[in-house]
């Protein structure tokens, strides 16, 4: 068997795994409607030309996807994942121009929303009287977050997506991959969702809540199909594409995003450590390697700033210059 | 061996259990503020008599627990929860007077802000010239959370203690039960959370991120041990009891909810189905079952209404007539 031959057999492999994953998924409530959506958002940035002053659209997928362990699901395995990191990304995409679709974890971290403490509605106001106002200490950012987020809605340049299962997930991402399918080079995916590795096929799920009878809990998960090779290659060929890989053990962090890079034909990974992710990352690309750090004489800074601004100007060359 | 022996051995598995699970667990943050923070809400209530006027207290336990797979944990297992019922539940017994322990798991449905939308801040406030104000449909709800909110704190009549890990859930219930343990009969304890059933024991999980190689990922996961009997005769012996208990299979519904009655010694157990669980519940105690209807006349009705009111009526008679 010559090496095409081999890759071939890889890539249907793959292709079955996808095809199973998908066919057996529980579908989307609001297919349709979720799809027009999309596509109505992508035909307003409508670019004239692919070159200077056209549009960039960027999916940032953020916060953790849930695996059901129970078709009435009771119990399911999450990823942790505040959504910090898609949530600040996006407001410097927006910055930078770009229009975002926020595909985010029902619940976590919202564009403009990192300063804010938790249960914030409770938290910021307080009834004066008959009125409600926001108490002095959070008066600045309940209104710069209030402000922007209406701001990047309203000029339709934010687009956001709820997602909670590995199913949802997957398939919104797919749908989006076709949606900004016409944009070519101009649409960037920035993968930063900890999507689960392993799930229960939905056809092998039990109906019913696992009983607590005696004696300990086995179970086996299945691994979900890598999606990264078909998004590559047929999702959205064209589209600049960024994945991450998070791991607690910096010794094999490296190497695991290079073979990503490699493997998944990747623009770059972003590389990050559980403990250090708020002050560092490397970012691996074919190029090499650039390790971004957090300023640490700037108040307030924090490492997706530099990073967007490494990667916005990394897909502005992959624009002009294929 | 005679039936007082299989007890006693029974009830040394059972300590023996209970003692390794909190010996191995992570410790608490902030053990000793906490214990502070609970005494004091429980001194200021400081009951002259057991009877006709004495404040009462209930601790509310709401939303699910997660189990951490790994010990730099990436993954966990949730159970799934809105805490909504804990939230209504608690709003409840705080208009019958009780004082109110809400144990939540954090990022849950908070007392009085059952009605607010989702990324509530961002949904229900816009910028209007330089100033923050209320959108116009939700100004009744807001104003009404905040306010009822923010009196029950000030006066003293809600803690509010956030978890998040099966391991902090069980470390401050058995602090919150020695706490209101001299309260006697007035404390009771509303254990609608979520509780795990199955962990990873502290000492047998992994330290690092489990790798997803090839080929499925097997896992044994140990029960958690009960502790409801440990609650109910070391804890706090005198506090009236309610546990929950949620099923997605009718048809063994009520037999569990019957057992756990007289296998935990609960003075109620509350039997709910996932799909019908805000139409009604049954409640099973050792006089018998009742069944809790939302009125289906009354807007915005719930069941959490007329089951309160049920409880606390239980609750009042067996402070009366031990």
């Amino acid at each position: 068997m010559d090496s095409s031959n081999s890759a071939d057999s890889l890539h249907s492999t793959i292709d079955q795994d996808v095809g199973s994953f998908f066919a057996s998924a529980p579908p989307l409530k609001d297919n349709s409607g979720l799809c027009n959506l999309l596509n109505q958002f992508v035909e307003r940035i409508s670019p004239l030309s692919e070159f200077d002053g056209a549009k960039k659209v960027v999916c940032v997928t953020s916060g953790g996807t849930t695996v059901p362990l129970e078709q009435r699901c009771v119990r399911y395995i999450d990823n942790f994942s505040s959504g910090f990191r898609g949530a600040a990304s996006t407001e410097y995409f927006l910055k930078a121009g770009y229009a975002v679709i926020f595909l985010y974890r029902r619940g976590t971290c919202q564009p403009y929303c990192r300063s804010l403490p938790d249960d914030a509605l409770l938290q910021c106001l307080r009834v004066n009287n008959a009125d409600i106002e926001v108490t002095e200490t959070y008066a600045d950012i309940v209104k710069e977050a209030i402000g922007n987020h209406r701001a990047a809605i309203s000029e339709g340049n934010l687009l956001k997506i709820p997602f909670m299962t590995i199913f949802e997930y997957l398939q919104i991402l797919k749908m989006i991959a076709l949606a900004v399918r016409p944009l070519g080079r101009l649409a960037m995916f920035y993968l930063a969702a900890a999507v689960s590795d392993f799930y229960v096929p939905w056809e092998s799920m039990v109906e019913h809540k696992i009983q607590s009878g005696s004696g300990p809990l086995d179970m086996r998960l299945a691994q979900v199909p890598k999606m990264l090779p078909v998004l590559r290659s047929e999702w959205a060929p064209l589209a600049f594409c960024i994945s991450f890989k998070l791991e607690t053990d910096s010794k094999i962090l490296l190497d695991k995003a290079v073979a990503a890079l490699n493997k998944y034909k990747m623009h770059a990974v972003v590389a990050n450590e559980l403990l250090s992710r708020k002050e560092e990352v490397i970012v691996v690309r074919p190029a090499g390697n650039v390790i971004v750090r957090r300023s640490k004489v700037e108040a307030g800074s924090d490492v997706e700033n530099p990073l967007i601004r490494l990667l916005v100007e990394a897909h502005n060359c992959y624009i002009k210059a294929p």
